[in-house]
């Protein structure tokens, strides 16, 4: 908190510039979330929004909600917001909030379905991750510290605001799930095991999602007890090669969904 | 072709970085492929090859398959391919191509499954989607004029090479499916109608997706005669809002799976 601060200075723009870099996000505990889809949603959660700025005509539709909620905030004008912005095209709203300790609770572990990423490196793939994970009432993600930050502003661009609803943690996988493997089922996806059209899929469980282009790392792989994959209908070889995989955030839509539909 | 063409010149590597831009890409029918295992696909497909450059380390490995398929080539330096390249890293090799002209069998209108895209703008999207199409043996994908560019450097990265292998054809989507309609079911995904979960989905139709903000555009929703939807599974109302829609791939993907797991 910046008492008394209404106006944005040099060094305040410098401050949110900074938050960009996970380097300053770490130092400050402290993201920037923009749009306003993500900042209304985030104000509707537990996170604590630290300040608000925003172009006019976003103020006179929240102002009063932010009065409310008694958030600090200032209006900005459209150079202000560009110079501020961490994305290409800013949007009507940026937000500086503060990064929540989040633990996980052991009864989550044992009857909820989880994901666990192993080294997801693309910010938009981890976003676009939380946002399926939030369609399919899953509420908790498990990365690898070597998971990219779901606090850098592509990651959390791409969750659409499930950011809000879905709480990622960073720590030690194999650790976690060396503990885990006692109370809940760790499933992976691999591109060979049992097909998951047919396998017999708990309602509970922790889903392991391995990075982009190695999959899930050996000593992770150890810890699986159920390998799952997703089979290929691809056209009988002949010309041009054939497809090696899916792209990460498409086969872990597919697996959540596999695991979902079972409940109906 | 550029007979007698063995060196760079700085006209060919203008030429080469004109192809990033899809008014240069329609005037001369090319463009650039990247990366190792694209090449390799195209190399392997109908497609035809211009030229292709690539790093000492490459072509001492592949040399030889070029000889035998008597595809010109150029030794380049990695300066140079740093000066040609569309893409923030570059690769050990870089094929100029030619666009092909791909016309739709009405046998596979009546007889496979076909996806038809509907405005979708973002490359990464597209590529991605093509490659899911690929893993599940769809080979002819239609798209709506403003549909982004399959050859757009991002949108041909991102399918990992499935551009060799599945037809993209650009085209009046409304009217297409307007003639399709007595020869193969329309089906669009949509925030509501049938679950597809238990949807009766036969193994041959044509599967439209919308645009990724906006959805399938009214024209083409009073030709889509099945509706379907994915269920979402999300909390109980409360805390922070609620997800408002999958990404357009992850919703791609779930739906071909759906169609696909019924063929087994």
């Amino acid at each position: 908190m910046f008492p008394g601060f209404f106006m944005l200075s040099k060094n305040r723009i410098s401050y949110i510039r900074s938050l960009k870099m996970k380097k300053y996000r770490e130092r400050h505990r402290q993201f920037v979330a923009e749009g306003s889809k993500l900042v209304i949603d985030l104000l509707q959660s537990r996170y604590i929004i630290n300040w608000i700025y925003a172009i006019d005509e976003w103020l006179e539709k929240y102002g009063t909600l932010l009065e409310m909620k008694h958030i600090p905030f200032s209006p900005v004008t459209e150079t202000i917001m560009e110079r501020i912005t961490a994305l290409s095209t800013h949007g009507l709203v940026l937000a500086v909030v503060d990064i929540p300790d989040i633990s996980l609770d052991i009864a989550i572990v044992e009857n909820e379905l989880i994901l666990a990423l192993d080294d997801i490196r693309d910010p938009g793939n981890l976003g676009t991750i939380v946002r399926l994970a939030d369609w399919f009432g899953i509420g908790t993600i498990l990365c690898s510290g070597t998971t990219v930050d779901i606090y850098n502003p592509k990651a959390i661009q791409a969750t659409m605001g499930s950011v809000a609803r879905v709480d990622v943690i960073y720590g030690n996988l194999a650790a976690f799930l060396v503990n885990a493997s006692s109370l809940s089922t760790i499933y992976g996806t691999f591109l060979e095991g049992e097909s998951i059209y047919s396998a017999d899929l708990e309602s509970h469980g922790i889903l392991v999602i391995g990075n982009e282009s190695n999959g899930i790392s050996e000593h992770v792989q150890k810890l699986i007890q159920r390998k799952l994959f997703i089979p290929s209908f691809q056209k009988e070889q002949g010309q041009g090669g054939h497809p090696e995989s899916l792209n990460v955030s498409v086969a872990a839509a597919i697996a959540c969904s596999e695991f979902r539909r079972r409940k109906i």
